[in-house]
C-alpha cells in the first residue's frame, strides 16, 4: 500500500475510516463478550442494544417522532419496488410515479403487477437530465401514494425542492438519505439500501409513518408486511445482523460529527469543488445534469472523446482516485461524493481535473 | 477476556476462528485495493471472484453439476417461505408440505396465500418430537413440489433419510447444509440462510436445479425470481458482499480442513458426546427428540425443574459455554454443535453435564 486511495465508487462506496477502524477493532471480540458481533443472538441484550441505537439515532438525525417507524429490512432498494405496491396498490387502485432516471423506471415496472400506475412527470425525453417540476393537477389526487426517487445516480441529478400534497409521499433516498437537512416529516415512506451514505450492502431501511403503515395490505406475505417488522422492531426473523451494527457505527459517526448541519456543510463545499472544476472548463468537460437538477451526490460528465474518458478514469486510478467510470448504461465519468468521501477527495479531484484538462 | 468461550447459539451462531482472524486482517485493505471489501463496487474483479469461487466451492463440496445454480439472495430463510410458492404455485395448483416444527409451520403458512398446500405428514400430535416416515400414497403426485425442512432448530429433530419422489424436493437447510455428506443431487431446490452453518447473518443460499428453475413464474415480481438471480450470478442487483465474502470464507475453510467427510466425522463425534452424557444420565436429562429422529445439530433436552434449568444454564454460561437456553417456545436447554464448533467445546460441555448432574 502506501499510495493514498479516495473511494469515489457509486455504490457500494465509501465508509468512514474511524467506523471502519472501530469495526475492525473489535470484530472478534465484541462489547467484550468474547465473540464477533456476527456471532452473538439477535435476541440478545447486546444485539438489542444496537437495533435500538440505530432506530432511535435515525429518528434523532432525521428529526422524527413517535409517529414514524425504522425497520430494516433484508434485501435491497430493489427489493422495496415490489414491497411498496404489495402493500398498498391493487388492481382497483392507482399510485402515482414520478419517472427520472432508471431506478424509478424499474420502480415503476414492479408497481404494475400489482395495480394502476400513473406517470405523474417523466424527464426520459431528455434524457434524464433534469428533475420535472410538479403540479397537483399532475396527479390524481386519490393515488394510494406518490413515488419519487430523490437523487439519480446514474444520471446526477436530485431533487432540491419535494412536492407539497395531500398524497402520501413515498421516496427511495437510496443515494442520499442523511446527507443534507430537510423536512423529513414531509414524506410518509422513506426507504434506502445501506451501500451508499449508510453502511455495507446488505440492508435496507424503510421509514414509515404510522398512517400508512395502517393501510399495509392484509393479505400478502408475513414476512413483506411492514406491520410485521414495526410490531417486532425488526426482530420478526433474523435480521442481517452485521450491516445493521455497521449503520449504527455510522450513525453514531454522523451524530459526533455534527449532525446533518456539518455533513450537509460539507457536502455543500465537496460538489462545489467538482462542479467549479467543470464551469471552469465548460469547453471541455460537458456536465449531464441541468444546473438546478445537479446533484450532490453523483455528478456525472462527458469529456471530449472516449478515449479521452478512459484514458482520464486510467490516470485518476494511477493517482488513487477509483471509481470513477460512469455507469455502463451511459459511459462517461462519475464522480460520487458521499457522506464519508472527505472534503480533501473532493478538493485533490478537482485539482487533478484541471491538471488533466490542461495537458490533455 | 481471557476465558475461553465456547460458543453454542442458535443463530447467528458461532463462525471459524480462522475466518474471523482473516477477515479481521484484511477488514481495511482487501486483496491490497486499499479499501475494505465492504467498499468495493459489486461490479469489479474483485467481487466478481468471491462470487465466482462461492458459487463454485458449493458445487464442489455437494457435489452438484452445471444443472444446479447457486444463487445468493438478500433477506433469511423467512423470506423464502413466501417466494418459493410465488415462484412455483397458483391457486390451479398444489404444493405438499412436511410439517416438523415451527419453521415448517411458518412455510406452510406462507404458501397458502399463493395456492393449495397438501399436508403430507406432521408430528405435532407428539410436539415435533419426530420426523414422520413418508409413503408415496402421502402426497399427490402432481405436486409442484414435496416441501421438507431437513433439521429442526428448535425441537431438535432432523431428517436422516430423505423421502425418494418423482416430485421435486424442496429442502430448507438452514441449519444443517454442509453439516454432512448427502445425496445433494437428489434435492430439486436447497435453501439455506447463513447464519447457522455459512456465515453471519444477511444472505441466503438458493440451490436450484435448472429443470425447476425454467418452471418459474414470469408474472412475479423480477426480484423474487430465481431466474432473474440465476440469469445474472446474483448479480442483478447489489447482493449482500459482505455476507457472501464472509460464506466464501467459511466455504474455503470448509475445503481446507477435508471437505464434508472431515465436516461430518467432527460432527458425529460432537453429537455422540453430548447425546452419551444424555444416555448415563437419563433419568436426569430428558431429551425431547426421539432416538432414530435426533440432529446433530441442535440436541434439547430438559431437566427435572425449570429451576435446574436455569441454574445450568447460569452455571454453564459461567464456566464459558453460552447459548445454551432452549428457544423460548419450548424452553429447557438447547446445545447447538455447528460445524464452527470444535469437537473439544462438545466435550467440554459433556464433563460439564456430567459435573453439574453429580452437583445437583
Amino acid at each position: 500500500m502506501g499510495q493514498q486511495i479516495y473511494n469515489f465508487n457509486a455504490g457500494p462506496a465509501i465508509l468512514p475510516q474511524e467506523v471502519l477502524v472501530k469495526s475492525q477493532k473489535e470484530l472478534l471480540n465484541f462489547n467484550n463478550c468474547g465473540m464477533s458481533v456476527m456471532e452473538i443472538s439477535h435476541r440478545s441484550k447486546d444485539y438489542e442494544a444496537i437495533n435500538d441505537s440505530a432506530i432511535s439515532l435515525f429518528k434523532e438525525l432525521m428529526g422524527l417522532g413517535d409517529d414514524y417507524h425504522v425497520l430494516f429490512m433484508g434485501g435491497g432498494a430493489s427489493t422495496q419496488f415490489a414491497v411498496i405496491p404489495m402493500n398498498f396498490l391493487s388492481k382497483s387502485k392507482t399510485a402515482s410515479y414520478v419517472d427520472t432516471g432508471a431506478w424509478s423506471g424499474k420502480a415503476v415496472k414492479e408497481a404494475k403487477l400489482f395495480g394502476n400506475v400513473h406517470l405523474a412527470a417523466s424527464s426520459k425525453e431528455k434524457h434524464h437530465s433534469y428533475i420535472p417540476a410538479l403540479k397537483d393537477s399532475d396527479f390524481p389526487k386519490d393515488s394510494v401514494y406518490l413515488h419519487i426517487t430523490s437523487n439519480n445516480t446514474i444520471f446526477g441529478t436530485q431533487w432540491h425542492q419535494f412536492p407539497t400534497t395531500s398524497v402520501p409521499l413515498v421516496c427511495d433516498m437510496s443515494s442520499d438519505i442523511l446527507s443534507r437537512q430537510l423536512d423529513y416529516k414531509s414524506f410518509s415512506l422513506i426507504y434506502a439500501g445501506a451501500q451508499k451514505n449508510l453502511g455495507p450492502a446488505g440492508v435496507t431501511v424503510v421509514i414509515i409513518k404510522n398512517d400508512l403503515l395502517q393501510k399495509c395490505s392484509d393479505n400478502i406475505p408475513t414476512i413483506f408486511n411492514y406491520k410485521t417488522h414495526a410490531e417486532n422492531k425488526s426482530l420478526y426473523n433474523t435480521p442481517p445482523v452485521f450491516p445493521i451494527y455497521m449503520v449504527n457505527l455510522v450513525l453514531e459517526w454522523i451524530k459526533n460529527n455534527g449532525g446533518l448541519e456539518a455533513i450537509e456543510k460539507t457536502n455543500r463545499a465537496k460538489q462545489e469543488a467538482i462542479y467549479d472544476a467543470l464551469g471552469q472548463n465548460s469547453d471541455y468537460y460537458k456536465g449531464h445534469a441541468e444546473t438546478s437538477s445537479r446533484s450532490w451526490m453523483n455528478i456525472t460528465f462527458r469529456l471530449p472523446s472516449e478515449e479521452l474518458e478512459e484514458k482520464f478514469a486510467k490516470e485518476a486510478k494511477s493517482g488513487g482516485f477509483v471509481g470513477l467510470k460512469g455507469h455502463r448504461s451511459v459511459g462517461g465519468i462519475r464522480v460520487s461524493l458521499y457522506n464519508a468521501l472527505p472534503l480533501e477527495g473532493a478538493q485533490k479531484l478537482a485539482e487533478f481535473m484541471q491538471r488533466f484538462r490542461r495537458a490533455n
